[in-house]
């Protein structure tokens, strides 16, 4: 059994190297509800929805959110009305929208939600949200406190951050079942995510930062650096505005010893010495998925 | 000026009749809001939705509800995930839900928003919310308490009704300038809509009701019966159901001295002598809307 703690892209393409490599059913997702908002309305998860899409295949890869084969006609009509429209929903996209949103006005829970929405997907890999209970990352910038989607796609990331809180998380409780797949799992994952925006988010309930000091076991992280830049997004950045060391000894400052095992990219091979001194065991390989024989590599590495 | 207490596609008709014969910006719709429900987290107001479209020329008309050219991505893939499609929604309408929703939780009112999707639509007739404040048409069946749409749409309307309530009516304020337009009205109108599920909710919020009282000039009451009978829907079934006469007797008791004039359909002709006896005026006509010259000939006969 292996539990990955997860935010979005990276996460949901290293699930889906992994379970190319074990049975689905020997996976779970523990997945970040930091960056869940409200809008139109319409209760929005996108890092839950982001994974189930991608283990189901349905994923626009290219675009790296939302649907392959989207339309946009609810967001055209809405931009004629002058709606908001900063946050594109496609118009199949926003079905699992309605759905969660009524769902949890029916009074089902986050997880029974996601359970559901991935069983129509026909998604093995069980999609755990961290936690039933609200949290919200939020950024200080020079523009006021930023929620996360306002920061993350209304302002492109592009606005200096000072700070970060997790609202909500202090008194959350992890979601059902989130901390037996923590404790119960022969291995735990922490995912290419963004560390402070992605898995903060999830380490900061405490439930689960207890579920991870109780276990025993590997616990394997894979750098979200590429050559001490993120693939993608603001990680490299905000570790630097942040006043974290640069890199991935600034990253694996941030996990301390929740994690036994760094999974780096072969553009960081030369961090690996400063890592093994911390006491931590390195594996190098090509973290930047995509090519089948790549991918089998990571898998090797993360699963080893 | 002239204001039409309206419910949906009948009103939604009558409304478009009038403005092809005084200039749109004389006519207030006041619309009733007691079919107004959540679903998929989404506000949905079905017969203010109806008259914008209908004013604004976007109506679906053989289908009589929605927005013509309409598509269901959207709803297929709600399908594809087990959620609720009885109520249909296509692509184009959702996004005036989204473009609501999204306004009533920035805090606008429901008002406020009616008045900016008119604008939006290009739509010049002035159109009101009977209330701001929650209003529900509830129908008590052999199935229980049903809300409207339930009743409507869910059961379509093929159960038998042994009440009727409009919750929070009479706790309901009339809406930003309702209780204005119907007094200062030159002419009321009471639009060919259900009298029981379309009218008398707004005739239940007691402020509409004392500015109907203290108006002086003339109101005048389109039937929604042709031959007895309700064009579409279950008005006359209800009359019936509810212990009413049947007929232009039964609706004319709804409306007893709110209404001074009763235009009604040349099928019930026979009825004309009862209803001035009773002390109508009355004016008998085609009231089946959708040919060039009967439209005018209506027009005629509620404004002469």
């Amino acid at each position: 059994m292996i539990t990955v703690l997860s935010g979005g892209v990276g996460a949901a393409r290293l699930l889906r190297v992994l379970a190319a490599h074990v049975p689905a059913t020997d996976l779970t997702a523990v997945v970040n509800v930091g960056d869940d908002f409200c809008l139109h309305g319409l209760t929005i998860c996108p890092d839950l929805d982001t994974v189930t899409y991608t283990l189901a295949g349905r994923h626009d890869e290219a675009q790296g959110w939302g649907l392959r084969d989207e339309s946009w006609r609810v967001m055209d009509e809405l931009a004629h009305l002058g709606g908001p429209t900063w946050f594109r929903l496609g118009d199949r996209d926003l079905a699992t929208h309605l759905y969660r949103s009524q769902r949890l006005a029916e009074g089902a829970t986050k997880s029974q939600v996601s359970a559901e929405i991935a069983r129509a997907h026909g998604v093995d890999v069980r999609v755990l949200p961290a936690s039933d209970d609200p949290i919200a990352t939020t950024l200080t910038t020079a523009q006021g406190e930023l929620g996360f989607q306002e920061y993350f796609v209304q302002h492109h990331h592009q606005v200096p951050v000072t700070a970060i809180a997790y609202r909500g998380a202090l008194t959350a409780a992890p979601g059902p079942g989130v901390a037996d797949a923590i404790e119960g799992a022969d291995r735990v994952v922490l995912a290419p995510s963004n560390p402070l925006l992605s898995l903060a988010p999830i380490l900061a309930v405490p439930g689960v930062r207890a579920a991870l000091a109780a276990r025993r076991g590997p616990s394997v992280a894979v750098s979200p650096l590429v050559g001490g830049r993120a693939l993608k997004g603001p990680a490299d950045r905000l570790l630097e505005e942040l006043g974290h060391d640069a890199g991935s000894r600034g990253v694996a400052a941030l996990y301390g010893d929740l994690v036994d095992t760094w999974v780096i990219d072969e553009a960081d091979a030369g961090d690996a010495g400063d890592l093994r001194t911390q006491g931590y065991e390195v594996r190098v390989t090509s973290t930047v998925m995509g090519e089948p024989g790549r991918d089998a590599r990571l898998a090797a590495a993360v699963l080893a």
